[in-house]
């Protein structure tokens, strides 16, 4: 077989066969077949695209490129969860302990990350004494024993994966539907889901801005899981603004706590209802969405969910009395509001340029070596459709710098304040299940 | 400017400016671009084509990577010729000195090349004595006093152009009309070319086999020349089968002093002074095309186009008397004739398939180290439409291996003989001037 062969089969828009895609990745990954045909390639694949089949088959390639873990040590379905990725997304804090209140069984492996804030461990790791350097073992226990634990990423999983995403970041191949989702779901599978629920956004501040384009790439996905044997639904949420209130790494875990209690923000909470109630589903521990979302609220309402996130810290080394003295994580030196120059309704929170603001702040990471600083970070007052008063607060900046002014100039941008009729965006557009 | 951008321009379809061209040109021939992001940009290129002005800068960008001849020494407008390939194309060795004899200056820089048979040097070469080692002021001075003559490839020309063709090759990116005439245009324009006269071939024996396909890369390298100060014309003629009769080095030597006499195959003679008369007229030596073809008809029917022949050949070493005694050149040991097995009408000469077994019978080079036979090949006795009796000869096979079985398969799988009625396919399909 030969590498160029196969690139002009994929350019003139015929089907691959299981042995031309394991030929391509098999290649790729060890070096025989060598970028510059990679990338034509990929390249090709984005104005082909690919059919389901050949997206399958180039999921479980990557899948076999490297390690993959063995969860079955683990009681029950192991149902993962994965964002496509917004600013201020809470979810997998809540979530995690709240699915496994119910019995369902959360093995979390999670990484740091680049972004505006830091990934789930950075977050975590606001609460004192909590570490994900725990061994395999360990992690197997915890989870069968609390039903959740976090370890952090190890051995090779995908280097295909890893490798052809940065072969598409430099050659404009990244958006490409069928290699966005095989790249996510190879990922999920590799990590040893039985079933997986993907929350894909939608919005200006998402990955994919399009609805119809976020509703292609649930598809996919959604496609490739049940076409490998993997169980897979897709909830397509907005990202036009935060999600929640909260935009920092200390700050994003007081929320899920609050959330936990009930107390949260309400789109987060009923965000992590509709995805929780899926996974709940899929781990077979309910027969209906109905019935799921109604053992979610009661562990919510009976204070089982709260309990399960300090078992899951305190297992980890984590000091659980955050949990009812938040205060005990880092705080930012200077509190300020952020107050509204003129009255109206908010219309607009540009998520993306949120997010830039906690970058600027110190809450996330430009590049892999960059320090986060956990304290900092944004918290919003007001949601698109609120009323607002002129020297009202419309966020809450929480800072370790006194010189705000670029933070402020950022967040003035971002959040739009307009007088007359505003209209919000839904918070869930849409669900696919096959 | 960062290559990514550019790349994503061009998938998205939008124009490129020069100065972005310019610098892909540039930093692909310097290596700051990797191979890896061209290929890309070269996928992209094959699916969304090239404006009139891209594909000038282009061309420019790449005539600009390298050494340009100057060929300003030499009186008079210097007129090339440009075949995209076929299967015993003599053209070029009737052209030279027949247009030379008319007066239009013909400094030819040639190659030697892979395929069915050598290129026009290793041609000529089957004169004895005849070299093409001359240096620069020999070569200027030839072409002033004699008209003609040829020169080696020497110089660093086009190099953007080179790696940029070893690229496609192997990504599936050869086969995009822009970048195929952006390449043939830079090569002749570096070459010191002031005008250029195109044959673009098509037919089963040619790179472009469909007519429509050969007319857009017709139109599009007559486009940039005119755009960038070169008056360019296109003639597309057909390569369903070969032209003229022979095919091997020696033996279209033999057909080019024939045509030369206006005792050659006519197909040859006419496809000659079609393009003759388009040089002639470029040339600015005549004012019409008829006016230009009486010209060239003049100097076959008086002989001075054979002169001109025995002129240059002398210039460069080659003893001339092999025009009037043929025999001199390298001679096959075995010649032998291909009987038809049944009577009936020629219905189909594969010139792909011809040219392989000129290729087996050793007249051409697969690899760069291959030696060439220049004795040896095929003279066809028949072409399309003719009639043939059952016994008579289809060709002539010039063979220094006692063994032909497999050298006459293959042309008995070419040549095809039916009962019935044949369509002659037209010898030129079209002419494209602006």
């Amino acid at each position: 077989m030969r590498m160029v062969d196969v690139i002009e089969k994929k350019r003139d828009g015929k089907e691959l066969t299981t042995e031309e895609i394991q030929f391509v990745v098999k290649g790729f990954t060890d070096g025989s077949i060598p970028d510059y045909q990679m990338s034509a390639f990929a390249m090709a694949t984005y104005f082909k695209g690919m059919s389901d089949q050949e997206r399958a088959d180039l999921t479980m390639a990557m899948v076999h490129s490297g390690d993959t873990i063995d969860l079955s040590a683990i009681e029950g379905i192991k149902v993962d969860k994965h964002s496509t990725g917004g600013v201020g997304d809470t979810t997998t804090l809540v979530l995690a302990p709240l699915v496994a209140a119910v019995g369902v069984p959360v093995a979390k492996m999670s990484g740091r990350g680049l972004g505006h804030t830091g990934g789930t461990i950075d977050k975590l790791e606001a609460v004192p004494g909590f570490h994900v350097e725990i061994d395999n073992q360990e992690f197997i226990d915890y989870v069968n024993k609390n039903k959740v634990a976090v370890i952090g990423q190890s051995g090779n999983l995908t280097p295909a994966d890893k490798k052809l995403y940065a072969l598409r970041d430099v050659t404009a191949t990244v958006n490409s539907i069928p290699l966005i989702a095989s790249s996510i779901m190879s990922k999920k599978i590799a990590a040893g889901a039985d079933a997986i629920v993907l929350d894909v956004k939608t919005g200006a501040g998402a990955f994919m801005k399009d609805l119809d384009e976020a509703k292609k790439l649930a598809k996919a996905m959604v496609d490739i899981g049940n076409n490998v044997g993997r169980r897979t639904m897709a909830v397509i949420s907005d990202m036009s603004q935060p999600l929640g209130y909260a935009i920092g790494n200390a700050l994003e875990i007081k929320e899920a706590i609050d959330t936990l209690r009930g107390k949260g923000p309400k789109d987060l909470e009923e965000l992590c209802l509709v995805l929780g109630s899926y996974m709940v589903l899929l781990a077979e521990k309910a027969s209906t969405l109905e019935e799921a979302r109604g053992m979610l609220e009661e562990v919510i309402r009976s204070g089982a969910a709260i309990e399960t996130l300090k078992t899951f810290l305190e297992a980890q080394g984590g000091d659980s009395s955050v949990v009812d003295n938040p205060e005990k994580m880092p705080q930012a030196k200077y509190v300020v509001e952020l107050e509204a120059k003129e009255a109206g309704v908010v219309s607009e929170i540009v998520a993306d340029s949120v997010g830039t603001a906690a970058m600027l702040l110190g809450a996330g990471r430009a590049t892999k070596e960059s320090e986060i600083d956990l304290a900092v970070g944004i918290v919003l007052r007001k949601k698109i459709g609120d009323k607002v008063e002129a020297g009202e607060s419309l966020a809450t900046i929480h800072s370790n710098q006194e010189d705000m002014v670029k933070v402020k100039e950022k967040l003035y941008e971002s959040i739009k304040v307009v007088s007359g009729d505003v209209t919000v965006p839904p918070l869930v557009y849409d669900t696919i299940s096959e």
